[in-house]
């Protein structure tokens, strides 16, 4: 009798499994330095907004950069179909929850117009922000020198899965490496989470990867084709890549967690599993100012047969400053993020980001358990 | 003093435990192909509904045929008993929750009818569709030449559990060897779980396996008689046992998970876990022309001292087809599972099943908590 | 630097975390034995109810005889302490929530009397049935040869934790071997949980062990003092035990799985990690016929100063004999757990309890879990 | 290619995840030995109460002298911030939920007072107590021998986190070195979860060490910085490191584990896991004299900026005497803790403390989930 060959599921860890150890050294949060390095620019502040509708308007990314990060401006959502982008969000924000995905899916088979691309990357660069925009593979090659003349500094190119190679017989795939050459600004790729294909998108000669399939609030990816991988071990993954890539060529390839990240927790995590920033959704969709006005969704949620996430209300919270900076007036994580990260820098006694992807984390699923058990015997 | 001898607890893991990693190739959807074969019949999608009676009626049989998939319909369910069926699921349907497994009981214990096995073979040849019909091993030598002749194409042998060796005194077992020399047409048999009761199965000349025991929404085998095995490793282990069995005699016999499945998701991780084809029950008894009408039960359900399973509430969704291939207008995966398993597929870069089944898996139970938490935290 | 020394932990699995794996051959269930044998005694089935006042009465114990199983009952309860004990019980039951522990405490400090203790062997004996009786170390050397005197035929010697030795200042230890020996009746002890402390109570000739430390539904002792192990394991350890006891010296000493069990499903699993019969409490206290009236508690409960456990509402089910051998009209399978029992074994192909306990399981946490999240999405 | 280095992730095990196993030899409660030592100090009982405002004032700390335990008072907290401290307490506990935490933020924005450091001290001395006084590190220096001055006799130097080496620019970080040379009071230092940390943090000479970081009930570090360790396996690490030094250097450091605690369950798990203590917050916070006045908040919850944790309502139990040593009139575990240390160490057959270190745990998440799928079933 053969010997029967059974498939092997390696484990897979996500924000809410793990926990940080502290280290044997501490020191001052206000020691650390957390600043991050994306070609010629550099940000006070590794931590950039999700290319959504709801959390990125030209306004937004102007505001984000005033702080310290990156908007990403999507340039296949509202802000490139409609002149009058803001009237098109106030409607999707009125709209009864029955209706909302059926309404969203109309909004977004309006047609994309080539001159709105250029007026959106300028009102960006008028605020004095760097201006960051994303596409999809298909629309790349037509659009992104569209938007690099316009002065955009930094292009995302971003789909679900994204991987070096793509075949499809309905168009000639996007090959990174002539995109890269073609343009004089730094690219961003993904999302992507295995060792596997972030070598080899590192090796197309992008600048950066964005590390993230299904996790986010926003996406329900995973149900809707069981496809995803927990933020942590996606990270982890994706960050020895970067070390292997950056000891074979010198070259180092940053990498941006994106996607799931809910609290200041999350956001150490991501940089401990060994994130060089973070990309978030939900947490900017909830600022005053963000142009979801209290809703979020997914950009794959407009897919006309096959929608995933949906509108979710996330409320309104703070001013971006403060969800960033604080001060915080709640105690659940969610505000005061740039803090909450040098507070947990200090705990393991790191300076700088590249530090702090040296930590130790644990796999350490009942400490809410603990918390929660206790609230229940309460009453509460 | 001796060493103890410890039993051994393998760990086995079910749909929600589990996700696909993406490929370092991604495809576009539309280069799939998803064919099935079974013998001589072949399907455009690999979809079976489930032999239950609030699943397939031989009208649903006649509308999955047309639609690329096959329905199975049980021969010893009402159709058999009643001449006039619907009227018996009507009253099934309309009863209170309380009443619904006392009726249930009693709707089974009428007696079958061999005349109408040959008339509802008809209704489906006559409706153009390949004329699939299941019934368990004790009826199956008297009834299956019936079926056979009255032009059945493929014969479905199912129990809970069904091994290759069956020891009864109140009846001598189902030889299926003898069985499948006896037949001109492809018999599958299920359901099996394991490695060893799969290659065993196979060695009798089957053409088919339905992989689970247990996992079903609408059955309880589990709590009542404490046996199971989670559908992924079940599906994994049969999957190594049909390599197996290819390897040594270069015969093919296809796989089927068969109980569990909900979401695109569950579709894709079936396929990826190793399957071949999945039958689905409680998704399909949403469909608008499902004879449940809203409800479902398993077969187990109205035993009559010991029922499995009740009849639950699945309510309605939308047309069979558009579960199938939508559009979809939710976003939780129940919907357009064909779209799913193709975008599923292009993710990992599988042009066909066969490649399909090489994808990834990780454990990752906790990416739903992520999104759980998110939304405790916002108060809904 | 030294190797730090970090206790090991070793994982330990319940009832809810296994599943039984079907076998590669099936047998009808007609075709199984049950029969458990006890030193003289051979029951018809193995099944014993617990040594609880909620539970055994001298009437339901009669019962259990004729059904073919073992109610014990406890000499140190309400039976031997008042001689109209089901008044007392009428009044426990009448009792509101929060007055139960205090009037349980009050019921439980009347003194015991001698006199009862032969006076209810005996109504057990002329009802025609086993008279199974229980006792803690503290009171046995005193009272078993009164129990004996009247005509008891098995002694069960009870606590939270029973190890061959313990040690008090307060009084001297009960020495097992010497009560074997003094004896004439078979002695069942227990609780305990680990290969070790089997093997050593085996080696003291006593005539059965009690399995379980902790599981129960009415026992709070993991919650009080933290200690307690699953009963899959502690059942798995202690039939090690017992196999090794056997090989060395020709004597097989049966296991009784005790606390915890509440379907079917945990009866199968009982047997196959190991036990010859199971003993439950909650079940039976379900009875019509159960002295406790819809409730249960833990002889621990109404400790004077610890108390552990409370008094529990397990509702009115069905009749002993129907809970027993059904029919079922519950679908949940906490009824009808003799035929669940044949129905696991033949999914097995088990002919007796020595091969059930041969079966295999596999950890399988989610199958409840896929069903749960079906009917949320249902919800219901 | 090269082989990827991927960050390896330990396990980390908390209270509701364990279970300890009853030992071979059973002893009676009454003969067990819980006497803790620190340096010249012997208490009766090995149970500190938190330094926290809502936990131990002044009176408390003389309370828990009487019986047998140290109650720690916080020097930066309200009793040297207020004269009236009691006034504010009031306060704070009459403020609605919404205003708490703002309230705090104030409450601990007035300057603390030197005078008043005394004059706390000598109001526990003049009670009869063991006078324990807790600083964070940046106050230590200058206001340690204030408090040695007036009399205090154990000195609790505690932050979040506490490491040998602490860097910041903004101070000259405490050297425990420095301080234990220059005070004749033993010092205890906290809080440290790791083996690393522990041993070099005994190797500066302090006499003591508490344990745990995150876990507690009133803290929400975890949630706000990520970081945190469970309290099993945090104590299992730094008796590794106590063990490992004592060996080295024939001192030995009792650990205390502080944080978490619920239950007598967990006071028993901690012992086992390694602590020669245990301190408690919230069980305390329960009593009737508790100066929280039913609620209880972590030190870290009134942080300006980035508040962790918030005031929880925690209720009142009983009087301090009767949680400690009952009788208990509830059966949740969460009353007459040292009865059910002892009760729990007679299990495992520990005569002391250094033996009850030496019992086994299981890893058995499931026992609780066995109790509560049953009282679903049972609707309630």
């Amino acid at each position: 009798m053969g010997v029967p060959q059974f498939k092997e599921i390696r484990r897979a860890y996500g924000y809410d499994e793990v926990a940080i150890v502290p280290g044997q050294v501490t020191i001052n949060p206000d020691q650390t330095n957390i600043e991050f390095t994306l070609g010629p620019h550099k940000s006070a502040i590794p931590f950039l907004a999700s290319s959504m509708d709801a959390v990125v308007s030209p306004k937004v990314a102007v505001l984000m950069g005033k702080l310290g990060g990156i908007g990403v401006l999507n340039l296949e959502g509202v802000w490139t179909r409609y002149e009058d982008a803001d009237s098109v969000l106030v409607e999707v924000a009125a709209a009864p929850q029955d209706k909302a995905t059926g309404l969203l899916q109309k909004v977004y088979s309006a047609p994309m117009k080539d001159n709105l691309v250029g007026q959106r990357v300028q009102e960006i660069k008028q605020g004095g922000a760097t201006a960051a925009v994303a596409l999809t593979p298909q629309n790349t090659k037509r659009i992104a020198p569209l938007a690099q003349e316009a002065g955009a500094d930094i292009l995302v190119v971003q789909a679900t899965v994204t991987t070096a190679r793509h075949i499809s017989k309905s168009y000639r795939g996007l090959i990174f490496a002539e995109l890269v050459e073609s343009l004089r600004i730094p690219v961003i790729v993904g999302n992507c989470v295995t060792y596997g294909a972030a070598l080899e998108l590192m090796e197309t000669g992008v600048n950066g990867l964005l590390i993230g399939v299904g996790p986010g609030a926003a996406c329900t990816t995973r149900e809707v084709v069981g496809v995803g991988v927990p933020q942590i071990s996606a990270t982890m993954d994706c960050a020895a890549a970067r070390e292997e890539y950056s000891r074979r060529t010198g070259r180092y390839v940053p990498i941006i967690t994106d996607g799931g990240i809910r609290t200041g927790g999350d956001v150490c995590k991501s940089f401990v599993a060994g994130a060089d920033a973070v990309m978030l959704g939900t947490p900017f969709a909830q600022a005053t100012e963000a142009p979801g006005r209290g809703y979020n969704w997914g950009m794959a949620t407009p897919h006309a047969a096959l929608p995933r996430g949906t509108r979710i209300r996330v409320g309104t919270k703070a001013s971006l400053e403060q969800i960033l900076f604080g001060p915080s007036n709640v105690t659940d994580g969610t505000m005061n993020l740039v803090s909450a990260m040098r507070v947990g820098m200090g705990m393991v006694g790191a300076f700088t980001i590249r530090e702090f992807q040296q930590a130790e984390l644990v796999y350490a699923p009942d400490i809410k358990a603990e918390g929660k058990v206790f609230q229940m015997a309460q009453g509460r």
